[in-house]
């Protein structure tokens, strides 16, 4: 049951979702769908075995209009191998959402699967966007303030462990267009990520990358050292995927660590218990700040198609969200733009090959 | 004045304390050590400018007998190139402290100063210990649980950018050692820090290191990810430099934020202002577990002698903690131990050149 274009309404798009990617497939995904769908004029087209998806769909009441299921009968999960799975298994579901970008039958793919796969998978069907020698996966980081919230965007933050100077540049470029044609900030603030402010400072690849971004035309302003991330020192954080999914990491079990901390020690003994009580209201209000699910997933930049990875233990609000501000990814011309600039820096740093 | 050796009291040793090194240099310092004076038995020495030092040590009465101070002339700060610093300032109170090391007229040796130029004087006038080809910084992670608090060692936490397999097994034998002789862990679990826990994630020279460390007769219990840390997950937490250094400060600027966070939102309403007055014990106990002052100083590894290097911005509580939490370091023969442990390592990795 393939969704024939022409039968759009005006804009609208088609949302494709990886029914059967993550911890918690199919039952959030389809929650977190159903969802979305009432906050959006797109369709969405939930990919997995038929009688699975549909037995889900079945719990809610939802515009039929609006969401749709095709039918997938393979699975790709965690302990696949990414390209011999992506080479393999063609009828996934994620194998076909991808396929659905390149067809242009879908717009926007998300997913909550194998993330090594989801990548591979990119490439391989999608390409990359030319120019760019590795596409890279941006996810949100949160800056906690005590009066609204805002995010920065670490790109790299799992995709390459090892990158050459060119590859921080790559995604300092695709970082700020997503900063600025997605998340809506205007000029976003470049930082790259070391050990020190001075220019000196790093690795010989770091020191190369200073220079590139240096001289990029971007608002690069120069060496960021971790303590000033979690105060949104920058809006582009730039570092390899090593070191990107360290700082992603370390945070989520910080930030867990101190939540079992404040609840263990804010509710031991009688007068802490009360005041607990008092500030419960408050707690809650924290609690959100840490929570992920409230973010959005994190796009895939760098490939020929809108493809955004959600958390591998996502629930339906999370996935809800990924959806709902995925949707500026695919809108936004971000790949053409992408493409625009890798033709300048072509021109500056040299081809790839 | 010169302290003469023959005139130690038994046992005792001699604590050379660089007076001139650090943002609080020196009121902070001298303060610090006057309070150490006060709980153990041994004897300090500070160098700095004489009339410098006497002058702060008038405002403390303390004991003549186990404070002394060494007049110094010159002046190494964070400016300063650290070989070129010293090499070229042989007077200052860092070079000083450290020869004193050297020729055996101090057991110890505390700096706040320039870290690169702490580790460049260790590097080259108590030389590396033999068959180690990277000495580092071994760092305190605070681990945070609601009952007691413990610490992990970092090792590199910034000394060392870039690293080969062998130096992260080094820092695995030496981070080892110290956990088990100086902070009494018996046994302690060594981890990889790795972007995932599987055997074959991650660069190639953690692949490697991977291999080595299966191999060489410590508690290896493999790869951590960057979330286990703040767990307390493993006692050695082994990483290059680079991820260390960005583990450290990134720890610290979360805290720092989720402090202040904490204040606002807690203390934001009148109903929350009654409830923190009633949690404000507990929240005190919280603010003592981020304090960094509280767990000592970071040791210089792999050197031929016990070199600590406490916090730039260390008060007096952390340069009276540091001093005191690294007697153990001069006390257990770690260098010797280090040095029988890197013969092992020459004849099963190789030497060095």
């Amino acid at each position: 049951m393939c969704f024939v274009k022409d039968t759009l309404n005006g804009d609208n798009m088609i949302i494709a979702v990886d029914g059967m990617g993550g911890d918690n497939a199919p039952v959030e995904i389809v929650k977190g769908a159903v969802a979305a769908s009432e906050q959006i004029p797109h369709r969405i087209c939930i990919l997995g075995p038929e009688e699975i998806i549909e037995e889900e769909l079945k719990k809610y009441s939802y515009d039929k209009e609006k969401i749709f299921v095709r039918n997938t009968t393979q699975i790709i999960d965690n302990c696949d191998s990414p390209v011999r799975a992506v080479r393999s298994k063609k009828d996934s579901s994620m194998v076909a959402g991808i396929n659905m970008l390149k067809s242009d039958d879908a717009q926007l793919f998300i997913s909550a699967g194998n993330t090594g796969a989801l990548m591979a998978g990119s490439l391989i069907i999608l390409d990359r966007i030319s120019g760019i020698e590795r596409p890279a996966i941006a996810s949100s980081y949160p800056i906690l303030k005590a009066k609204g919230s805002k995010i920065s965007l670490m790109v790299d933050s799992g995709a390459n462990s090892e990158c050459k100077a060119r590859n921080l540049l790559e995604f300092a470029i695709m970082g700020s267009i997503y900063m600025e044609k997605v998340i809506g900030i205007d000029n976003p603030k470049v930082g790259l990520v070391n050990i020190g402010e001075e220019e000196i400072k790093g690795t010989a690849t770091i020191k190369e990358a200073y220079g590139l971004l240096k001289e990029s035309g971007l608002n690069f302003v120069g060496n960021v050292e971790a303590r000033e991330i979690p105060k949104g020192a920058v809006d582009v954080v730039v570092c390899d995927g090593f070191v990107g999914n360290v700082i992603l990491k370390l945070t989520e079990g910080f930030a867990g660590q101190i939540t079992r901390l404040l609840k263990d020690k804010l509710t031991d003994g009688v007068l802490a218990k009360i005041g607990a009580a008092f500030l419960y209201g408050k707690m809650k209000d924290m609690k959100k700040l840490f929570d992920y699910s409230e973010y959005g997933g994190a796009p895939i930049l760098g490939v020929r198609g809108a493809v955004v990875k959600t958390h591998g233990s996502a629930n339906a609000n999370a996935v809800k969200n990924t959806i709902i501000k995925g949707i500026a990814y695919a809108e936004n011309n971000v790949v053409e733009l992408i493409e625009e600039s890798a033709v300048n820096l072509e021109e500056t740093v040299g081809s790839i090959d």
